[in-house]
């Protein structure tokens, strides 16, 4: 398969690439680095690249920025962070990839935790993180030609210690767990999917 | 309790309303009519919608809007209307409103069926309940002085015919149960609810 993993140089990206690379076609992106940069918060960025890519089966997105700050003090400026970037990002990756994708490819987009589980400071991420997983499941029903959708939702990941002070009694969950849930979403059969690493 | 109702000509908002009325003050916020005008599409509205009605001690909205239409066709310019209308605005209402509502207060917002249970054309729509319901449940956490927030999600209602051949099977749900949704939120005692009518 030809996969494009857009958030190729992030935690988890390196990761889901190092494991693709070993037996796919993998096109890296990011926003300064990769084979390919894109600027997420960006429809015409989104269509460049695509366009520059040509056809492909899949593409993984470990990609996107919310703000992380008490409720209290959270302005509408601050939401549009995680609204322009994890949501409104991911979520064009699909409507401007659903006309350049291979029959029967696969878009794989990542939420997290916080949609259903929150912790203090992380009220962007949550609705960030619930509006994906209701775009997937609303995706999945009409997506043409037989391409499916999936969501992978992590908790917070063993490889990121820094964020452990935040997520008090969460039990870090293994990478290996997180990266098997992007294989299940790309090399499985799944649609519709909010597949949990938690 | 003096409680504000921002939607309250709409389909929902006129029985909410006309059912608050019997034990409460009621200030009824539309866009171009009720007590009180407002934009939810613009923060500066809210802000001076909240100065104009002073301490108050609950926010009942029923307002907001999406994009209803084809996956494949759809555009970020088209998901932009849920997102800065029944999205934002009424997170907005809650991250604006938090600064004026009395102690032991309450925010209920309206998300809505399609959060979980997808119809063709809803994909906005999904995301944007999705994104208010996982929102509730982060802010419940931080808001202070007891002010509580939930989430009433309805399935179609009954008083809106037009909508019915969208939603294929659905059985559509009484008024009665929808306004009974919003009197446990805002005469209950729960928090971080979202609240189902289906």
């Amino acid at each position: 398969m030809k996969i494009i993993i857009v958030g190729a140089t992030g935690t988890i990206g390196k990761v889901v690439t190092e494991e693709f690379s070993k037996r796919h076609e993998i096109i890296k992106v990011s926003r300064s680095k990769g084979d390919v940069q894109v600027n997420i918060e960006s429809p015409k960025s989104i269509e460049a690249m695509y366009k520059h890519v040509g056809k492909f089966d899949a593409v993984v997105s470990t990609t996107g920025e919310g703000y992380f700050g008490l409720l209290k003090s959270a302005t509408d400026k601050d939401f549009r962070k995680g609204v322009d970037s994890k949501l409104m990002g991911q979520v064009n990756l699909v409507l401007i990839g659903q006309h350049y994708i291979n029959a029967k490819g696969s878009f794989t987009l990542t939420s997290g935790i916080l949609g259903e589980d929150p912790v203090v400071q992380g009220s962007n991420l949550s609705m960030v993180n619930g509006g994906i997983n209701s775009f997937v499941i609303a995706a999945a029903i009409e997506l043409q030609n037989d391409v499916r959708i999936n969501a992978v939702s992590p908790g917070v990941v063993e490889d990121s210690p820094g964020h452990f002070p935040y997520f008090p009694g969460h039990i870090p969950v293994m990478m290996d767990n997180v990266v098997a849930a992007y294989i299940r979403s790309v090399e499985g059969a799944v649609t519709g999917k909010i597949i949990k690493v938690f």
